[in-house]
C-alpha cells in the first residue's frame, strides 16, 4: 500500500459509538471511508445524513468481498465483536474494535492469536487512551516526573443508561483500566483485585462498583464506577512519591493538577539507631502547575495511531494486547465480584 | 441540680480538639468551665490566653475532687481514654469523649457498662453528626423523603497529618461511621465489613484505606479515607429510591443538593410474562433543591446535646452506644485490612 | 410552498459559524440544503468534507438564480451583510443573517424595509436566545416567577481571538444585548447606555469594555465583555423582585439556578409614621432549585424557528426588529465609549 | 517604651468587628489588652465572656485618661471616627481605625494632620492588605512578574446586610480601593473614577454599583459591589502585560491563580511599514501556577503591623494617608454616581 494513499475503511455498526468513527475516519486523510454497515440500514443512513456519498449495507460479506476496504472498525456489541473481527481478519482486514475486545479474555485471545498469525494489525479503541490529559500523564510517570506511583484512585460516575446485557463493571470499567495499562510505567503491572458492587435499584445486575487493584510495586488502585449518580465525576488522583497528580475530566480550563504538595518520609538509611523506631515526616506545601494541554479529539489521534499502526506494521499503542490485559482484569474482577470481594491474583503468564 | 444552674464542667487534654471544646463550653450558658486539665500545663495556659480566670492544672485527680465539678470533657489520646473516663465516671461526673470512644471496643464496653451502672452520662463527641447538614440527612432518611437507601459513598480525603500512633482508617473513619450510624433508618443495620489500605510513604501504617460495608437491608456503603490527597475532598452520595442527596461539605454555598433525578424500575407485578423478562427501566431528569441550612457551629448543638442529656437523664443522640457500634465496626474494619480484604461479618447481638 | 416539502437553502459563508449552520440545516428535515457559497472555494469544499453531495460556488448570483433555493442564511463579515441580505431578499429568497444584524443601524433599517416590503421572512441569528436556558430565563420573567427585575449582571469573558475590524464590544456584546432584548418582559426596554472601555494591549481597539444600561423600569443591566482574561466565565445573575435567578453556562449540570433568598422590604404602606423613617428589611435565607433543563443544541432549535416564521410568514422570535435593536444599543454603546462614558439616551420611537 | 514590653491597647467598639480586634489583640504578645469599651456595657461583657480580666467600661475618657494605654483601636461607626479618633490623639495615644478612616475626606485630613503634629502612629485597618493573597499580589506587581497592569476587575458581591447609614459603595468598595492602593506599583495611581448604582429593592440608597476608574497608566480598573447577590463571589483579575492573575478569595484551595497565557502584540518598532497597519497578535498557552501560600489570619499581621509602626515610629504599610487616598475615591465616586455616571477627576496634589 502506498503510503500516501488513503486506507480504505469500512464501519460496522451505527449504533452509540458508529457515528463518531465515522465522522473521524471521513475526517481524517489517512483514511477514504467506503461503507457503513448495520443490519439497521436505516439507522446507518440516518447517521450519514442526507448528503452523503458513503455506501450502506446491512451485508458483512459484501464489505469484507471490497478490495477497496483494506481495514474495518467495528462497534457492534461486544458480544459480537469475535464473529465479525473473526470473520474480517480472515477476509485480510486491519481490524479496530470498541472497547471491550471481546466478551471474554479466551475470545481475545482468539483475536490475537489470528492477527498474529496473518500480520494484521489488531488494535482497541481505548479512546481515553488518546486524550491530550491521559497522554501527558504517562509521560509523567514513564519521565519518572512523579515518582513511584504510591496510589491511584480512579472515580468515574454519573447517571448512566443502565445496559441490558453488562454490568456496570463491563460498561464503565475498561475505561479506567485501559487507562491503567496504558500510563503505568515498565514493569509495574496488576497482580490481583478484589471487587464489590450493588444493584441497588433491582437491575439485575451490579449497578455500583468498587474496584481494588494491588500493583506489582505495592502499589494500590481503586476504581469507582457507578450508574445511578445524579452527579458526574471523572477524576482520577495519582499520588507519587515526588509529585501528586490531579486529573478532573469534566474541568477543561483545568483538566490536569500537579501538585508538589505532600508527604516526605526522611530515608531510614540516613537515621541513627534511635530515630529508626520514629519514622520521619514532614509536609511540604509547594505549588501547584496546571500544565496548558492542546485541545484536540482523542478520537482523532486514535484514527491517527491506527493509520500509523497499519502503514508500518508496528503494534498500536492500545493493541490486541492491552485489550487482552484489560478483558483480563475485567475478568478476575467479575470472579472477585461474584464471590463476595474475594481477591483474585492475576497470572503474569497470562499477561505477557 | 437546679436546671437553670450552669453545668460545672472541666476539659481534660488541651492539644489540638480542646481548644474547640473550651471555647464551646464557655460560650454556652449551660455550663460553667471551671478547669482546663493537661499535663503539660503551659499548653493549657497558652489555650486559655493570658486573660482567663479559668483555673488550670495537670492533676486530674485535683478536677475530679471538685464538688463544683458535675461533669467532664476528655479530649486525650484515644489510648488513654479508658483511664480517664473511667476515674471520672468512678468520681461521679458526666463524662464526654472525644472520638474514638476508646482504643477497643472492649474498653469501651466498659466505660458504657460503668455509666449504666451509675447512671450518668456518657456521650462520645461525634461532631459531624451535629452539623446543620447531617442533622438534615438524618431526617431526610427517617422521614423517607430519600425513600430506601440504596448505597452511599463517602469521600474523606486531604493532605492529612500522618498519626504517630493510629492508621487513616482509626483517624478519619471514626467521623464517617459515626455520621452512617447517625443518620440510617431504624432497622437498617451494617452487617459486614471490608477494608483494602495502604501505607504508599512507608510510614508503618495504612495512610489510604477503601471500607466496604452491607447494610441489613442490601445496600452498600463504601468510605474512601486518605491522608495522602493534595486536594481536599469530603463528599458523600446517599442514594435512594426515590431521591439521591449529595452533601459536599468544603460548599458552604450549597452543602446539601437533593436530586429528583434517577432511574425508575418498573414493579414487575405490573407486567406481564413477555415484560418480566427485560425489566422496565426509565429516566427522570429532574430538578435539584439545594436546602436552605441554619449555620450554627456543630460544637455549640454538641455541647447543648450534652446539658439536656445530663439533665434530663436521657440518653444522647451520640451515646456512649453509638461510640461502640463504631468501635466494632472499626475494629472488624482492622481485622479485613490484616487479612488482606475479607469481608467481616458483624455480630448483631454485639451491636445491640 | 408546500409545508411538508423542505425548504431550498443556501449556507453564504464557510468561515467561523457557517460550518454549524451547514451541520444544522443538513439535519433538519425542514431544510434541504443547495449549495454552500464562499470566495473560497476550497475553503467550502472543507467544510462539507470529501463526502458530499452539496453543491459549491464562490459566485452568490449562481445562488440566488436557483429556483431550488427559496431561503439563505448569512454567515460572512458583518460589513457585507447588507450588500448580501440584500441581494438575496431582491431575489425573493427569505433571509438569516448571523448576528449582528449589519455594520450599523442605518444599513439594518435598509434590510428590515427592504424584507418588509416583499413580505419576505428577515431573522437575525441571536443564537444563545434559543438555548434551552435562555428560554426558561424568558419564561420565568414574563411569568413573573422572578418578580420585577432589579438588577442584571452579565458577564462574558475569556481569552478571545482579538478581532481585525471590531471591537470586543461589537464582536462579544451582541450575545448579551440580544439576550436582553430577549428575555425582558414586554414594556421593559433600555433607555440609556453608557459604556467604558480599555484597549490594554495596544490593539487599537478596545479589549476589555463595561456596559451599564439603564432600564424603563429603573433597574440596572450590566455587562462585562473582555477578550484578555486566562479564565473563561459566562454567567448572569437576574435579581427579581420574589426570586434570584443565576445562569452560569459553563456548568452544564446546573445552568440555571433559582434563588428562594433575597431582601424583603416591608410596604411603607403598611407601616405607621414613626416607622416609615426606617425601612423595614428582612433576610429571607430561602431553598435553591436547579431545574432540569433539555439538552437540545440551540442551533437546532433556531432552525425550527426560521423553517416556522418562514412557512406560517410570521415574524421570528429573534426577527430583524430585534436585530435592530441590538444594533442601536451597540451603536449607543460605541458613542459612549468615544466619549468617555457619557449616559445615551436610547431613542424610544427609533426602536419601536 | 521598651521594645520587649507589651503595648497596653484599648478597644473601643464591641459591635460587629470590635471581638476580631479583642480576640487579636489577646493573643498577640506585642500588645496587653486593658479595656473594651463600648457604650453598651453589656454589649462588651458578652464580647469578653464570662471568663475575662480585661476591663470593661462605656466612658471613653476614663479609658484615654489610664497611661497604661498606649494605643487604640477604634471599631465604632464611620459617622464616630473623628471625634473618638482625635480625643485619643490628643490625649497621646497611638491610633488605629476601622475602615473607612473617616466620614468624609476632610474629617481624615484633620485626623492625619493632629497625627503628624503629635508624632503619633496612625494606621488604617485595611484588613484584606494583610491576607496573604494580597501581599502576594503586591509582590508581583511590585516586582514586574505580571508585567504592567492592563486591568483589574474586581468583584464583591453576595447577599449583604442593608446597612441604615451607608450605600453598598461605602460599606464594600472600601476593602477593593484600599486592595488598589496597596498593590498598585509606585507611579501608578488612580486620576479619575466614574460610579453607576441602582437601588433595586426601594432601600433608599444604592445596593448594586459599579464602579470604574482609570489609572495613570492607562489601565483600568473595575469594581462591582452588591449585597443583593444570593451568590457570594469574591474574584479578582488583575491583567498584565506578562501574566494575568486572577485571585479566588473563597477557594482556599486555590486562592491565587497566576496564567502565563494571553497575548501578545507585536512591537511596531520591529515592525516594517506593511506590517505596521496590521498589528501582530500571537496567543500564549501556557500553564497556571496555583502558588503555595501560609494560612495567616489577616488580622493577626494586621496587628504586628500596628505594633512595628509605633515601636520603630514609621508608617504603617496603610497608614492614615492610605486611609485619606481611599476616601478621596470614595467621595469621588459618590459624586459620580450622584451626577448619572459623570467621570470625576481624581486632584492628584490632594492624593500626595
Amino acid at each position: 500500500m502506498n503510503a500516501s494513499e488513503p486506507i480504505g475503511i469500512a464501519v460496522i455498526g451505527a449504533g452509540y459509538w458508529g457515528p463518531n468513527l465515522v465522522r473521524n475516519f471521513q475526517g481524517s486523510t489517512r483514511f477514504r471511508l467506503r461503507w457503513l454497515c448495520d443490519l439497521d440500514v436505516e439507522r446507518a443512513h440516518r447517521v450519514l445524513g442526507g448528503y452523503s456519498t458513503v455506501q450502506v449495507t446491512a451485508d458483512l460479506e459484501e464489505v469484507l468481498a471490497d478490495p477497496a476496504v483494506q481495514a474495518v472498525a467495528i462497534a457492534t456489541p461486544a458480544g459480537t465483536h469475535l464473529k465479525v473481527a473473526l470473520s474480517a481478519l480472515r477476509a485480510g482486514k486491519h481490524v479496530l474494535v470498541e472497547k471491550p475486545l471481546a466478551a471474554t479474555y479466551e475470545e481475545g485471545l482468539q483475536l490475537v492469536e489470528e492477527a498474529d498469525e496473518r500480520g494484521l494489525t489488531l488494535m482497541c479503541d481505548h479512546t481515553y487512551c488518546y486524550t491530550p490529559a491521559v497522554l501527558r500523564i504517562r509521560e509523567l510517570l514513564h519521565s519518572g516526573e512523579l515518582g513511584e506511583l504510591h496510589f491511584l484512585d480512579s472515580v468515574r460516575i454519573n447517571l448512566g443508561l443502565v445496559q441490558r446485557d453488562i454490568d456496570v463493571l463491563w460498561d464503565l470499567a475498561p475505561h479506567d483500566l485501559s487507562i491503567l495499562d496504558f500510563v503505568l510505567p515498565p514493569g509495574v503491572t496488576p497482580v490481583a483485585v478484589a471487587a464489590h458492587g450493588a444493584d441497588g435499584i433491582g437491575a439485575g445486575r451490579a449497578c455500583v462498583a468498587y474496584l481494588t487493584l494491588k500493583l506489582s510495586n505495592g502499589a494500590i488502585a481503586h476504581i469507582h464506577v457507578n450508574w445511578l449518580s445524579p452527579v458526574k465525576i471523572r477524576t482520577a488522583i495519582f499520588g507519587g512519591s515526588k509529585r501528586t497528580l490531579v486529573w478532573d475530566d469534566l474541568n477543561p480550563s483545568q483538566r490536569l493538577a500537579i501538585y508538589d504538595r505532600g508527604v516526605d518520609v526522611a530515608s531510614t538509611d540516613e537515621l541513627g539507631d534511635e530515630q529508626r523506631r520514629d519514622i520521619l515526616i514532614s509536609y511540604r506545601s509547594g505549588d501547584m502547575v496546571a500544565p496548558a494541554l492542546t485541545e484536540r479529539e482523542a478520537l482523532r489521534t486514535m484514527v491517527d495511531e491506527y493509520a500509523r499502526a497499519i502503514t508500518t506494521k508496528t503494534p498500536a499503542l492500545t493493541d490486541g494486547r492491552s485489550g487482552l490485559r484489560v478483558l483480563e482484569l475485567l475478568q478476575a474482577a467479575s470472579r472477585s465480584l461474584a464471590e463476595g470481594g474475594t481477591m483474585i491474583t492475576i497470572d503474569e503468564g497470562h499477561m505477557a
